[in-house]
């Protein structure tokens, strides 16, 4: 299996660089990238210019000849706008063209924007709603992507700073987002740094680092189900304090956060030092989904 | 003032063909376009390949220069994406575009899409915040774009089918829209429809009436507050019966219909025959503003 999976991450140009099992899930830290496997779900999840429309059809084979699965319940893709649009490879070189890229394997998808498209936004991608799916089980995502990093934040990852991915981990507080988390991270050299928390019952979290000054990034992500996200809001940005950031919430209706998006509308307006610049949401079949953009007044 | 907005409509390829003035607004029927001019608003309803952004700059000196008045307090620009682009005209061939024109004479603006990026959407440009803008006076808007129109419903609007303005307005059931307004309308040679509507107190309903099957096209829009906008929305699809329509709802914080949203949100999702596909909000500035778009389920 680990070969098979390795097959495929080599058309994105990913490598496994470790993996953690627990009951429920397996996760992969890979470079750069991280990729989530369970019973009846797939996430991955990457960075920089890798391919990661490339995996679609080598996936859906592989998950058909050994588990025997031929029904896809669901899709969703999404990323923020490109720093840099032109190094990108196809079929990544635009939204449209992913889209159509989409479309092409799926049939006639629904595709979003949200926040300002002449700016920071965040694209999202999902197929068209199946008819008789049954009752939803509770499923929410949430993500953060950081950008105007300062860079004493950023020096913890770096091989010259902290000694490893631990170290990384205890000095800059990432161990204190989501405590008693079983966490794998790496620490790449000369810098840049991966980290997996895995929490019981299949909850996860990722974060992704890449702190050189010219294109510093970070990304938080986490299916941890909460009735209000507020305080975990503030722990990421206390942790790594960027000047902007994106902050998007899935649930579906049978979610503990289905209703965040009402809350967020009317008050998440300012979340400590954080200015909300833009807001939107949107109902997508069985989901609740928000897209917010921060800016530090203080940065 | 006459020969002023004559010469600024010609940058827009647009001509008048009737004025209604009631005490607060004066009422503009163009070819196929209309305005609408108020103490401290201005706007221009224009379709086909009319060159509306042309306005913008001469308006603003026509403004300074005969008025006095020297603030913007805000600007909003809207469109539906193009049926077909490709016969656009400068800086109209794409929204991108449009929006480097506007950053160009307002400074970095803000611009959404709304809807299907690959598909029916809704783009949206508006100025951003002023600071110290003060209290707003009650302001809302709701538009509807519809296409998939029946040809049978669309015979009124020919010359060869209604006598006049006046027949088709009453033969289609438009006069029942918003009874008591004062209604200026205009059937032209061989069809389309063109129709404003004046109530008092500022208060203003605007039609626009493209017939021919293979470009059919309606537009609804409106400015009377109302704190539930269902039972119009039912009357104007019964009138046009549409196989498509957008409905975007614009509410600021002091109008009736400021929680239109999330009544929209949950009670929404079917109204009468028309089912909902898409469903996206925002807050933008005092603005709490929806975009919706409705399939008919019987057509």
């Amino acid at each position: 299996m680990r070969a098979d999976w390795e097959s495929i991450l080599s058309l994105v140009n990913c490598e496994i660089i470790s993996v953690t099992k627990s009951d429920s899930l397996d996760s992969y830290v890979l470079s750069e990238s991280s990729m989530f496997v369970s019973k009846d779900r797939f996430i991955l999840k990457t960075c920089g210019t890798t391919t990661l429309l490339h995996a679609i059809k080598p996936l859906i084979q592989l998950v058909k000849n050994v588990c025997g699965f031929d029904t896809i319940a669901d899709i969703f893709f999404s990323r923020k706008n490109f720093e840099r649009p032109c190094d990108q490879i196809a079929p990544h070189t635009s939204f449209p063209e992913e889209v159509d890229w989409l479309n092409g394997v799926f049939g006639e998808g629904i595709a979003y924007s949200f926040g300002r498209v002449n700016a920071d936004c965040w694209h999202m991608y999902t197929t068209s709603p199946q008819p008789h799916k049954g009752v939803e089980k509770p499923d929410q995502t949430v993500e953060l992507l950081m950008t105007d990093l300062d860079p004493e934040v950023m020096k913890h990852y770096y091989k010259s700073v902290s000694m490893d991915g631990k170290a990384a981990t205890k000095n800059s507080g990432i161990d204190k987002i989501l405590p008693k988390s079983v966490i794998d991270e790496h620490l790449f050299e000369p810098c840049g740094y991966s980290a997996n928390g895995i929490l019981p019952n299949g909850q996860y979290w990722t974060i992704h680092i890449t702190p050189e000054p010219e294109f510093a990034y970070v990304s938080f992500e986490t299916n941890v189900p909460l009735d209000n996200y507020k305080e975990l809001f503030q722990r990421v940005v206390d942790v790594f304090k960027p000047g902007r950031t994106s902050l998007t919430i899935f649930a579906n209706k049978t979610s503990v956060a289905k209703d965040i998006h009402l809350e967020l509308a009317d008050n998440w307006e300012t979340v400590g030092n954080y200015q909300r610049t833009d807001f939107n949401m949107a109902i997508v079949k069985d989901y609740n989904l928000s897209y917010s953009f921060y800016k530090n007044t203080y940065s």
